[in-house]
């Protein structure tokens, strides 16, 4: 279903996709990973995933570039080993940290190396060419659904829509929360007064639909406080995305989902001091 | 006491401490944070006033900063929890890290939101207006009690005096060692040649006052290694203030009490291995 | 034998090594770290021996420095012991860690110092004053030396043979596996288009000879597949150091040992997922 969302975003997101989560799957199989409680579920693959749609979007279809993929899913194979080690004694997933980690590296180190970088400009975000904080009602429909096509990338707001119909097809409660969590993420830009074509690309979204689904019923106990927690969190992830944004600008590295890792990881860690609230499972 | 300097200094720094304190403990005691052990103590509010006082200094009497107020001292206090729960097998304290870490991304992030930024000039430092090296005996005395006062964002002479006679009247032990570090660390940016105007202002002198205090009688036994290691501790927030400064120079954040939280984890951190020192209590 | 080749380097850097090494272990042995576990093997004064290089290479032969290197191997020290606490747990060593962060911080924080920094410009990499990607034999055979020169800061290749001689005295292993890793650093920074003139000053190629001579034989036991992870890993150190170096070039930091200290922690910390892999001893 995300692969048939991803060629519809163009062939080139799912071919390299695809070599990222064979790579990344294949060290953790070479390097002797737990075949039954890791490789199967598909653990040990989806940040190789993530690190070929992303390199292929920052670098363009070239052979290099898929060298680099390669490279990044093993980097991203073995980073994802090391921060199970680390954050087991805490109960924390890695979510997508080793995918930040490798791809913030590469787009940073990138401009140093004349192979990788040659004459690809840098993409100004959506608000550069229309700048304005005056919201319309097709940046409003567009930007949730598009807060959710984010998460893989996609500024197209059918390819978010196909996206969130696999979320339902998953469960009512997944699509929903999905659904309101990118809506609190637009939200929450809108009211400090972001760009609004920004908002329009569901720039302010992804994050949040990601913390969403992470708090609310995945990781933690669903329950009234739960779902306050959970919006806390989302509207924390939009917050954070601005801060993140501009330190990356000044080096030249991308957002990407650092915004929903570092939330996550904080509104999961407290938890055990939270006698209202419960881990799930 | 304090909120009596605090008042002293403006009644919007009153204010907004007192907004940022009910807010962070009401959102602890509502997701159920045990109340006799951290609750009462004032554990969970402190984080909640510094963030009330640092963003209405930078981000001026608005309604915008309620909001955020209220936001940041919510997120102050998850942060809180997380840390403690990341610390406690370390046996570290949080000390102001939640407050540094909610504060430096409201600083950064906020030039991207028109409502939160609007109109608002950055303040330079002091040096910008009168540079120079050249030490006065008004930079010096002034500079002790500001380094004081600096704690609480304060940088009139009068406060810094307010919150020493605080600390004298809570033990004279606390009062001396707080006086001692804050020259201690006025002298090391001296003998590096830092910008006198700077100096006067307190600005080297806040985070040794805080290191100084922790190391010395609050978290180590007292005795005449400590004193030497609390001294060193002193020495090094001081000339740690000049590389976080100048890193969030480029992004656009302030140095805070960031170089006081690094160098007293760091300190504390190590005591496991030296015979020399003990834990206090 | 590495005091020697530093001398040969030039006299100031023997000597300021030697000063930091002392101030380094004499602050251990105050503080009371355990003489026969960790200072008679020399594992608390190899961080100030290289903060004695460093400083004395980025500030200059002045009274200053030598102040600086005194204040900044008593931190060394106190970070070694407190990293040694915060990893024991993951069974992690803390490799060149406690120099990259005084050094760094003492580069950052400098020009905020006039005692510190006055008169003294910026080192440029050697590709500033030539330019351009073609690779030569002079580069290829250089670099390959400079790349174990570059461990102590030395870009003469003279002295890297010198350093080589004594790894291949110490064991023929360790010699090929530094010469090696070194021959990997520089053929990836080559492959990926990096600057000719930095490839054969070394620049890509000391993180990789530490990278590979900690995951091959020092800290992993040797095996057909140990190799290989200590291929991946040194590629992946020559790969890095371009994104360490443009996020310190932006601060004014330099590139130092951190990729080394990053590749080597995650690379280790990975391994008890990694059912083929052994840790050594």
């Amino acid at each position: 279903m995300f692969l048939i969302a991803l060629f519809a975003g163009g062939w080139q997101f799912g071919l390299f996709a695809l070599l990222g989560t064979v790579v990344a799957t294949l060290t953790a199989a070479v390097l002797g990973v737990s075949w039954p409680e890791r490789i199967r579920p598909g653990l040990e693959g989806f940040n190789g995933t993530l690190v070929g749609v992303a390199l292929v979007l920052y670098l363009d279809v070239r052979w290099m570039t898929v060298a680099l993929v390669i490279g990044g899913a093993i980097a991203a194979s073995v980073l994802t080993s090391a921060l199970n080690v680390l954050l087991t004694p805490y109960n924390l997933p890695t979510f997508t940290a080793p995918f930040c980690m490798v791809t913030s590296v590469a787009v940073i180190g990138g401009p140093a190396f004349s192979r990788v970088w040659a004459g690809h400009a840098s993409t100004p975000p959506p608000s550069a060419a229309a700048p304005g904080t005056a919201m319309t009602w097709t940046y409003f429909w567009q930007g949730t659904l598009n807060g959710i096509g984010q998460v893989f990338f996609q500024n197209k707001w059918y390819v978010g829509l196909i996206f969130l119909a696999g979320l339902f097809i998953a469960g009512w409660v997944t699509g929903l929360v999905a659904l309101v969590s990118s809506l609190i993420g637009l939200l929450t830009g809108w009211v400090l007064g972001a760009q609004a074509a920004d908002l329009g690309a569901g720039l302010y979204g992804y994050n949040s639909v990601l913390t969403g689904l992470a708090l609310f019923g995945t990781f933690l106990a669903i329950s009234p406080v739960s779902a306050g927690y959970a919006a806390v969190g989302a509207v924390t992830a939009a917050g954070l995305t601005a801060g993140v944004a501009n330190v990356f600008d000044v080096v030249g590295g991308h957002t990407l989902t650092w915004p929903f890792v570092l939330v996550s990881w904080v509104f999961l860690a407290a938890v055990p001091m939270f006698g209202k609230l419960r881990r799930a499972g």
